[in-house]
């Protein structure tokens, strides 16, 4: 096998993906797709796997499509990070698939956004389709938040970032669980615990990971939500409700993974190379 | 069969669709996807089809997401829309299926972009992944216009757009063609002749229509295409090169099809309400 | 006297001055700035007076201009209107000058405005030095809204808009004043009562006028701001503080009067065109 | 004489300013306006005199602001760099004074910038009212490169971005010209050349300084356009044109002036701080 690591921004994740490369033996290049362009050619045929790292989205997204373009597999597709990228088209895929989600609808225009939240009562959850991170994913509590934030989305000038996802807000038990899926297992699961002045889980925001042992419905749940977006090696944030249980919130195409380590202290890194080794090795 | 048609401004097109319906017998609703929000919900289930036409991209996406979680077969599918609406993921499959495209690069920072205008020599194409109507499509004559074009797009908001298909200028015969498929039938093809004093073939920044004779190998490409990037009834630009023949360019997902019309006088309307009939009557 | 009426969208106000000035013999034009790029040239010079109303504060700012530089009297001069038009640098003028104003901070990032909203306390107002019609002024009430809306305005890619003003929230009588200020004259002033669910007393936003009997230290107050900024035609708002009395909250350098006609039966258009023939016939 | 020295970036400009201030024995204080709120309170009247030296325009403006409110004399004024800031203020200042400048004029939407092309002729400069560095400077060599531009500024979310400043391309002897401004004296001016493959003579752009020695009529033009624009230490850039001799082009508010030290060898930093000494201390 011979394999390259599209990266732009090397971070800690990409640095032991590196080490755990160097020791498996595998042939391997590292391409930086900020420095040099991509062409459509042929030639990249000499890789048999790219591992999509780009830290940004579109990077990660269009240097995959390079790469499957010449038919080499990416780890993850581009038709997946896509899907995976974008909530809305992420929760359309689950809930056809009757995989249970938080009770959202989709808002394409102010007006239709505040009669969304009339409508549904306050607290609820706002959130654009695109984003990482936690951010723009807004608590509204009542009337003036969401006017508020209305009006701040309608001044951004990303049409994307204007479309709004209004959904319940689920809080019970403070959480969410995020479990790592590599091809046809979940290699574990932790919790992200709320940190104080904040309604979001996200390491960082603050959100403080620890150790859980999933249960077998969890479990099944991640690896059905990874194959129907078209995922191979995603991570998956699931939320707990206090009388539907596990509800599937958003799928990551990029997945990063220092909390996880920290918390489970499992080497996401080498195990992922084990798996490229032993499925395409 | 009942149908839903998903609109957002009403144009000639979506005005001729709704005579068509009205004059077919099918039943359907019209849905300004717009004025109200649209919940996750098996109740559109009681929808059979629903045909996909607003003018905003991020509209007929998610408004068709929201469908397609019910069950409904969209018109085009939400998968279909974002790979077409997207021209380095539409690129990335035809090129994998072997389907002539431009000769292309994907830069995805200010220098590798200019790197890649300086090796592949002037005039070029420069073009971010989205985008209708021709617009950002910049022919790019000497270094001093490949700055000027650089610098713009780092400017500008959307991370999309910062993004730059660089390609080849295939001007040969100076026009494109454009194909309408309709399920596995290729309905028609005109030609849109570059008008003075512009690069671009688009109807809305002058371009000319007119009728053209589709030759076999035309309507295989054209059929091949829409397939490829799993549409159902979508438009397909192809530029001609003297050397290497026909080049797909580009896939409308909302095909506009009023210089068709114009063109080669197929009513487009009545013929797709025809296909519905007799795909999901 | 010749004038010219420099307008981008004619509104009411602009529909009435003509009106006026139709009445009032004044020779005069009409010149829609968004239609013919306006020179610098001596030629202007035929027109003794300007009178600024495009609706764009960029068209109303750059047709002064360019008045401004052929030597004609600018209502209101683009010195004027880009100071009033930027509420730190109207705050600065001010308070240099003792006029009372809301208690305030400039934040110049994210993690500053943070700790002002800490240091502060809530509820407060965060709003940027830019803007019309109580846009993007926002009500803080707590640390999840504070977060929301500093990462809300960091998305934004317009410099200015991530600016903040934090200042206290002063809303003592649930309404705010308008005074309306014509060279020496303040030719009246109305209340604007905030309406239910909103913080905000602008009209736009459904806030309701009604007429009041200024004082002599409002008036003297309206008066001394607009000079102060170096205005001529200018409208001002004005808080009322339980202990501090009147705060100058911002002045407007196009204004628009409306409402003021409406609670106050005075035809503003009219009493403008008479202070032209006045001042300048 | 107590001061405060404003940055946020501190760059080799505000370290050599730092090192002079050290050996002069002044009183001062260094205050990133990044990282504190700025309260408009009387307190900040300790200081007799703030410099603006932050590199970002807003924070420069903002923070000048909050000084001068409090009584503070800054170099610069507030005003003086909301003016200086602005192409277009600036321009109307010095042509109402009689200054010669660029032939220009001012398109405030796409189709009045067309017609100012088309009606001009090619080549030409277009370019927005703000922005440092040369940057969206454009040269505009026919109706292809025009249409591209207008295209490109129109999806700019920053509404002065989409002001074009429509002016006869200078380029008699292939460079401009920079004056230092301090007070009543020009104490140096240098010549920047334009590099091969560029239009634009800036430093950040490849341009080439070299010394010049400034004839009277260069330091009485530069002096006035400062005074004009009510600055204190300001640079000026300087265009030669054939006919028509000197020609201003731009004023800086915040003075870079590496370039200038490597090209006269003149320490400014230590001469500005002489001239704070001399004039306030």
């Amino acid at each position: 096998m011979r394999a390259v690591l599209l990266v732009d921004l090397v971070r800690q994740e990409e640095k032991l993906l590196i080490n755990a490369l160097n020791n498996s033996g595998i042939q391997y290049d590292v391409l930086n797709v900020g420095q040099e362009s991509l062409p459509f050619t042929r030639s990249l045929g000499r890789y048999d796997v790219a591992v999509v790292r780009p830290v940004s989205m579109s990077r990660a997204l269009y240097s995959a499509a390079v790469f499957n373009a010449a038919g080499v597999h990416c780890v993850n597709s581009p038709t997946g990070i896509v899907l995976a990228g974008d909530k809305i088209l992420t929760y359309s895929l689950l809930y056809r698939e009757g995989i249970p989600i938080p009770d959202s609808e989709i808002a394409l225009s102010p007006d239709s956004t505040f009669k969304a939240y009339e409508k549904r009562g306050y607290p609820l959850i706002d959130k654009p389709p695109i984003g990482s991170w936690g951010r723009l994913v807004s608590l509204v509590r009542d009337v003036i938040e969401g006017k508020t934030i209305i009006e701040h989305r309608e001044m951004m000038n990303n049409s994307l970032l204007k479309v709004h996802i209004v959904q319940e807000y689920v809080n019970f038990k403070s959480r969410d669980i995020r479990c790592i899926v590599m091809g046809d297992e979940v290699i574990g699961c932790y919790a992200r615990n709320i940190p104080k002045d904040d309604w979001r889980a996200n390491i960082a925001l603050g959100g403080v990971p620890s150790k859980i042992e999933p249960d077998q419905e969890l479990e099944k749940l991640a690896l059905k939500s990874v194959k129907t977006v078209g995922g191979e090696f995603m991570s998956v944030d699931i939320l707990e409700h206090e009388k539907r249980g596990y509800l599937v919130n958003e799928i990551n195409d990029v997945p990063e993974f220092k909390g996880f380590m920290l918390a489970l202290n499992i080497n996401v890194a080498e195990r992922f190379v084990e798996y490229l080794k032993y499925k395409y090795g």
